[in-house]
């Protein structure tokens, strides 16, 4: 059975826990406290020397980390990745994009505001994470108009990878009422059989 | 004939002129210029509408943007992409460590240095930069003592997309010569047959 290293509360982590519901694949959760720093001891380094989550741990005990290098991993072989060359690269070029222009910008600004309180010392930051994620969104509600999903009509890890720090965009100061095609995308996405929410507080 | 748009200089376009050279792949370069904000044209965006290079236009017209999405696409087939699975995804593990991890410290320090010349206004952000690229460099030196190359015996795409701006990190302030195992796979990178050095000015 595989083991998952990491926090309910982290859209990284909530990216495989919401493909591994999809797929119906077994596993155990083990919960990883980052603001108490177990990413940082010795034992947690052996499975992924950058400290960071979630982490798999496959049944032979062989490890790996960054959440969308697992997503490709599970989806192999699967219809949430498509086995056409180019098609697989678009679902990477979208992860790329999410990693690169998007989750740092988004998903910061809804750390610093949720999870810190919006201090002081970190409201010029915080400010300045605003005009990299409306370009990201505006990137993906322009791509939204013409398209289903990310890679056209079906759904692929590309949707999940994007979906999970997006649908909580509104968390860090981006209010998506008036982006039709995301809101439109939302919906379908959760309506796939197996759709869990993101869990809103470390049970 | 593949199409590249890209600038000489980036290190994101880099990677995939390397892997051209070392896959002797025919193309044609089309230099694409950032600070002209050649990127922001609606003829541009059409291309990529994440206004940003590379971008490769592919032989029927498609285009394909993400450095390492773009690596993986013309990477398919060859030695430089394992088939077996585990081995893919750990080749987008240390992708998506270079993206997140690596490329927002070393390439933008570098940046600021380099090519603003380090301008008062932004010397707090350069010196920002340096903690998390170290910790980076870390992780690869840590890695390379028991690897020759990312994924083993065996280079890969993992090792073009690092090498790019590991390289020349340097000029973002990252002295490397005491990594000895990062300067030891710098030269078996640099040993690989077609293997051509990064541009140091647009010509």
């Amino acid at each position: 059975m595989y083991k998952v290293f990491g926090d309910m509360l982290s859209g990284n982590c909530y990216k495989v826990k919401l493909l591994m519901q999809f797929l119906g694949l077994e596993h155990e959760w083990i919960p990883v406290d980052i603001l108490a720093k177990e990413t940082h001891t010795d034992e947690f380094k052996h499975r992924n020397p950058n400290t960071r989550i979630p982490v798999i741990e496959l049944e032979d005990g062989r490890y790996l980390w960054e959440s969308n290098a697992i997503l490709n991993y599970l989806a192999e072989g699967t219809d949430f990745l498509p086995q056409e060359r180019y098609a697989r690269a678009q679902v990477l070029q979208w992860q790329f994009f999410e990693q690169y222009s998007h989750e740092p910008y988004i998903a910061t600004a809804r750390y610093i505001n949720k999870y810190l309180g919006l201090p002081k010392e970190r409201e010029a930051e915080y400010h300045g994470k605003q005009a990299g994620g409306w370009k990201a969104l505006a990137v993906m509600e322009g791509h939204l108009a013409e398209n289903r999903f990310f890679l056209g009509d079906k759904v692929t890890i590309a949707d999940i990878s994007l979906y999970a720090y997006t649908h909580v965009a509104d968390e860090g100061g981006f209010d998506l009422s008036e982006y039709a095609n995301i809101q439109r995308w939302f919906k379908d996405v959760e309506g796939i059989p197996g759709y869990i929410k993101m869990a809103r507080e470390n049970a």
